[in-house]
């Protein structure tokens, strides 16, 4: 079996719910070694969110596969000392309290560094590490309202809108991978770490690209418009006789072709039509013409005759059809079936990064709360039997 | 000024429109030298995108910034050549053309690590470099119908939404950024390069993440269930007398609190919301509760209140809001003001990675086509300035 492309780093992973432990998450599919700390008394929140599998989160198993786990309470002196001890092997810690807890614990990114000077600290946080909001909780769907994404998605003259999944924690987790890597290259060429402060909102921010551009721009605030795009047409959804359907005509050539398809190759040169400009002017017309097409035909008729063209077009998948699908839960193995020590054979969402020759794995299952304790504190920290056990009747592990 | 954390990373990006040049700007953005390849007839399509700045499209600046601009027309064999000398000295390819186009011109992977076998190559397409629908065009739309976010973003009831950004791209495009870092890594501890293949559709399937377990564990088919989540209640968008407002009360400490504020302390024990899992069941109930609450206040007073009790809360900002926030755009720096030679000075959306050594910066506005020609063909590749001009009059740069 070929190593992961981050085999022999090493990384704390202090994080809870879904943001932060994404990333450590993405991380260890890439092969780092990911040791999970979490409180002795329940560990991470989401041992307890639906749905389960034998009482076990699958929620929790998800994001947190092929992670080793380690229980510390980090209020007991004890604990605080074992966890520096940890910090000293290893490369990067990954946290999403509230910023200053750490702090507080004296385990901020200064004291670590004194500890440390190579570490690499991420963090996310609703928003961000400073300034005037720092203090306020960010969860999800406070990042998605207040970047701005709820007000652009959703209809015409209907409500803001969140997207369906945790969109806010997924951007901060897909973003604080890269920011750590970079990080990681950095300090493996100077020696030294820092911090990588990964906010909710900043996140959300980032992804509105042109919506943000069409407010500094031209100073129009963006709306929702539905399933179209502000800068090319046809590009939306279209009904068809038995449900909903995207055709991604993006340019002129692929509207030629589109009108040659329903027969009316009178629009090509129509000079109603006949510059993307002008379709996006006329956005309305052009979504009746190619309803009238769209309409005589099923989804898989129209995306057939679609697709055998040239012209994308896909089905609107539900989450059944994904899973089953032969490209992507074949070919693609976006859906890897792991054996939990309680759960039982089960299958989790696989990583979406293809690597020609260190190819991403799921070797482990998501640990037991504390299943490691002995072997980390072992192996890596050298702790005996009896301080082990000393810590454990602490309530420190 | 700092270095970035990529700095002495080359970059070569071929790649055009957004995903990709996501990727290369997030790079760039970090430090890395990026050499953005374009076609001489036109380059990116995306410079004809709007929203436009005296004619320059802000589209493109946006994406483009900190780049070098060069252009080579890679059907001729001169520019193939140039392309090959490039990547022997470059450490990254980028491109997003459809699966094969690199193979076709003799310039795909295997052919790039004949001439450099440390070169790390990461392709975004929209269904991948392999399996049965690789050949499909596939564009933001395509990615987040086929992947089920569209299926699961609106309203009971409602249309299946897309979200308000081209988030299929920005998903692939920021897991290209860490799917190219970690093989970096792995390139500088073996001196091996490898292809990274992100596709749109895997992407949005990846951050689905408790969608798809739903669906795995339950048999259930995630709906859309508007501004709520599947896992936590009161976590939802709420009316207040001008407008909505959002509202994370994600735990039973929330929501006794929330309780408290409304002045029904007697919710907090009631055996049929005492848990989350008993609001999850009875949010209609749960979400007229609170309403008859918030509608008596205004967005600001009600946030205000929530904000002072410790409830996450907050407004659904629209894009001018974002754009004026005094965190967002004032302590987290998140709009940047760049000067371009003919669009003059104007904001762009800033990193969201915040490092505390190695500072992301906006230096150089997008380049104009072609306008580190001669800087990039001279300094890197030695050329003369007679074979530059025959390169120019073939018309293979």
């Amino acid at each position: 079996m070929t190593k992961g492309a981050l085999d022999g780093v090493r990384v704390l992973d202090l994080s809870r719910v879904l943001a932060a432990p994404f990333t450590a998450m993405m991380l260890a599919d890439m092969g780092a070694e990911v040791i999970k700390v979490e409180n002795p008394k329940g560990g991470d929140d989401s041992r307890r969110y639906p749905p389960f599998v034998n009482g076990e989160s699958s929620y929790y198993m998800n994001l947190n596969r092929n992670k080793k786990g380690i229980t510390l309470n980090l209020k007991y002196p004890e604990a605080k000392e074992v966890f520096r001890e940890l910090v000293k092997k290893a490369d990067i810690v990954v946290e999403n309290y509230r910023p200053g807890t750490m702090e507080k614990l004296g385990l901020g990114y200064e004291e670590l560094a004194k500890v440390n000077p190579g570490i690499i600290y991420g963090c996310i946080s609703g928003f961000g590490h400073y300034g005037p909001y720092s203090q306020r909780a960010g969860y999800d769907i406070i990042g998605q309202a207040m970047g701005g994404l709820m007000s652009t998605t959703g209809w015409p003259g209907g409500e803001p809108t969140r997207t369906g999944t945790a969109m806010a924690d997924v951007l901060a987790g897909l973003s604080l991978v890269g920011g750590l890597l970079a990080a990681l290259r950095s300090r493996d060429k100077t020696g030294k770490g820092q911090k990588v402060d990964v906010a909710l909102v900043d996140s959300v921010v980032a992804s509105l690209e042109i919506i943000n551009q069409i407010y500094l721009v031209e100073g129009r605030i963006p709306e929702r418009i539905g399933n179209r795009y502000e800068s090319v047409y046809p590009y939306d959804s279209f009904r068809t006789s038995d449900g909903s359907i995207v055709i991604g005509g993006g340019n002129d050539k692929l509207w030629a072709i589109i009108c040659e398809i329903m027969g009316t190759p009178q629009y090509i040169t129509d000079e109603r039509y006949d510059t993307n400009f002008k379709r996006i002017q006329s956005h309305t017309e052009v979504k009746e013409i190619v309803e009238a097409w769209t309409m005589t035909k099923t989804i898989d008729e129209a995306v057939d005759i679609l697709l055998e063209a040239g012209v994308p077009a896909a089905p609107i998948n539900t989450i059944d059809r994904v899973v089953k699908d032969p490209h992507i839960a074949g070919a693609r193995e976006m859906f890897v079936e792991v054996e939990h020590p309680i759960a039982g054979k089960m299958k989790l969402t696989g990583s979406h990064l293809k690597f020609s020759d260190t190819k991403t794995s799921i070797k482990n299952p998501a640990p037991l709360l504390g299943q490691h304790n002995e072997k980390i504190f072992t192996e890596l920290l050298n702790l005996t039997p009896e301080q082990i056990k000393a810590l454990k009747e602490k309530g420190a592990i």
